[in-house]
């Protein structure tokens, strides 16, 4: 008898037929003799609704109030699911942030679960109970209700998961899985039986946005494997017919390269001719962080009579304003700022670079035989970046698949 | 300086722009000096979709599931309520029914409040905040979401006001107060200053749905004023422009009667030919109330030979259950049923009627001049009411108004 939690994400309970079919495949989880927590998102489009709501009244919103007003999506979720459930003649309760309680620190709109009571919903997993928890909620010691941040219904399924000691965090969603490349450019693609979490951690990173990278750290830390499967199909978790994503030691055949990740709407920056002098970089990018706009891969060129150029890449539509910025600052001195909108970044990912030599130069060789041209590089142990012009994508990540005998 | 509770019905917070709109209203009653907790209902419609999502999993759904699922509505108002207020530079903060907390018996879907504990309510008061409390909502013993039933916002704003010792209790609705008789139908008929809660109850109980009948009998218990006042005009609850509900003590110029009330939609049940034995009358309206078929005016004539007839009015709506309901029972017998499907209930209502006689007389007079026949009279210390044929309802209504000197 395991203790498994099931996730259930926007898209699998939009409306009540779907909230249905997702309490049918818990029924099949109970009657398989496993004890389940539920932990569901705000049915899709609730949520948008409801922050829209409070950016018309003020874009400077009280953010406490916000977390107030937008944690009711999952509520009204959870309550309906119980009933589901309920309906199907298993016994049923709705658990709220606050009732079980899920701690969190009180960083509203984007709080950290510090800690979860599991007295109460344990002691219902024992007497068979179905324990249902609404996602993204929990509860700050000032006993005000606290939001973990868009996507938070998979870091909350985590944590309960952990909290609780399961045997596996399932995530149903509209994706059967993840898979070796985005299979609307890769027809090859495919589905990935098992994923290491630092893997998986860089494919989140990287815009295969089928896990929250919070969720994904959690899991890492808590040793929680973690089942990404489709809610539409026959299956449920425990037919294991989705990607777990686990330890790297329980994944027995390592694979070189696990997958390509690609992310495209990148623009990249190259600020020429600055001071080569230790906090120049500080310098340059610290009023870009206090602009809030995410830079990603840093190159700093070779250094010519005290002169160097820094390259980096920012959202696109993040541009003018990183343009702007640069501009404005007047402590910076630089000769020129020159500009690529339409770039996009291909990444190369798998644990198995660790203790391989060759991984990149299969990567560099690859596209060199395509005439795609790399403007920049960036590495970490298990993943290689580089920058190509974005009409290139598609075929840069075909190619890549092939090269790296990820095909079917 | 002043303790005021402001409550806002569905329509009243229907949209963004009304909030803001009553938003603004609380502002002008804070700049006046008052201090003020609001109560809020859910924006209108935001109820039935919620509650029409419930009966879609099941006609037969938990009560307790509802209550989470059906109390967000208010939930959400109370945060955007809040944050209207801050937008406009006033300190505000929603307080959810768990928080205050607002304690509930657990009769789930249309619990009685038992206690609302004040005390930090109340300091935020006197440290110059707005409190905002959504209506409808409070906490079981079982740390479980109640409801108070529909309409139950009402309930919540004057136990809230009775709570606080408020000096007042302003409902912010779509109408401007309380009518002597439906304006729609008598176009003389005048908005009336004050109205005791006796009065109040029994207009309330007879179709008049400007108040919650709970909270005019929680107002009368408490002894708290409520003012019954139009959301949409320049007017704020202490320019006292609407009708307030009081005690009968604090009414000066006592009318003999306050108004004229009407209920359409209503049936006639004759059971002709009972045995005239003691427990007949429980026999015939047990099964009734079994099957929660509301029965209200009740007449029974004089017995002849043994027999008597029994008469009675339901709500047309119930009236093919309540014929299956009287043919089915086997226990009772009788010798015919008569209905008549369509008509009207009269009622004068004024406490002045308790110290002068002839208001009854009046009144039958008056119909009679009309050509209009009662089919059943009954009364009360402070109302008359009689049945009539349906199509007359207007033109008595008219006519009663005008007999009782109540016009402009």
């Amino acid at each position: 008898m395991a203790v498994i939690v099931a996730k259930f994400g926007g898209t699998s309970v939009a409306d009540i037929e779907r909230i249905e079919n997702a309490a049918g495949k818990i029924v099949k989880e109970v009657e398989a003799g496993n004890k389940v927590a539920v932990v569901v998102s705000a049915m899709s489009g609730v949520t948008n609704r409801l922050v829209g709501y409070c950016t018309e009244i003020s874009p400077m919103h009280d953010v406490r109030e916000y977390d107030t007003v937008v944690s009711s999506g999952e509520q009204i979720t959870a309550g309906l699911m119980a009933m589901a459930l309920q309906k199907r003649g298993i016994t049923a309760r709705s658990w709220l942030g606050w009732q079980i309680p899920i701690k969190t620190n009180n960083v509203h709109g984007k709080a950290r679960i510090e800690d979860i009571d599991t007295a109460e919903i344990n002691k219902r997993l024992e007497a068979g109970e179905v324990v249902v928890v609404p996602g993204f909620q929990g509860v700050t010691a000032q006993n005000r209700i606290s939001t973990l941040g868009r996507g938070g219904s998979d870091t909350s399924a985590v944590a309960v998961a952990a909290a609780l000691e399961a045997d596996r965090c399932d995530i149903y969603t509209d994706v059967d899985g993840v898979y070796t490349a985005d299979p609307r450019i890769a027809p090859k693609a495919r589905k990935l039986n098992k994923i290491s979490y630092e893997e998986m951690l860089e494919l989140a990173s990287l815009g295969s946005k089928v896990l929250q990278t919070r969720s994904v750290e959690m899991g890492a830390k808590s040793g929680v494997p973690i089942q990404v499967l489709s809610s539409f199909g026959e299956f449920i978790g425990s037919d294991r017919k989705g990607t777990l994503v686990t330890k790297e030691e329980d994944i027995v055949e390592q694979e070189l390269v696990s997958g390509i990740a690609h992310q495209k709407d990148e623009s990249k920056i190259t600020v020429i001719g600055v001071e080569d002098v230790p906090g120049v970089a500080a310098k340059l990018f610290k009023p870009l962080a206090a602009a809030a706009i995410n830079v990603d891969m840093i190159v700093q060129n070779i250094s010519q009579d005290g002169l160097t150029d820094m390259t980096f890449t920012v959202p696109r539509t993040d541009l003018e304003r990183a343009k702007k910025v640069l501009k404005d600052d007047v402590t910076l001195n630089y000769q020129d700022i020159a500009v690529n909108e339409n770039v996009a970044k291909i990444s190369v990912v798998g644990i198995g670079m660790k203790s391989h030599a060759g991984v990149a130069n299969t990567m560099f060789q690859t596209l060199a035989d395509k005439g795609i041209n790399i403007e920049v590089i960036s590495t970490s142990e298990i993943k290689i970046s580089v920058l190509i012009e974005e009409d290139y994508t598609e075929l840069a990540v075909r190619s890549l698949h092939a090269a790296y005998g990820l095909e079917d």
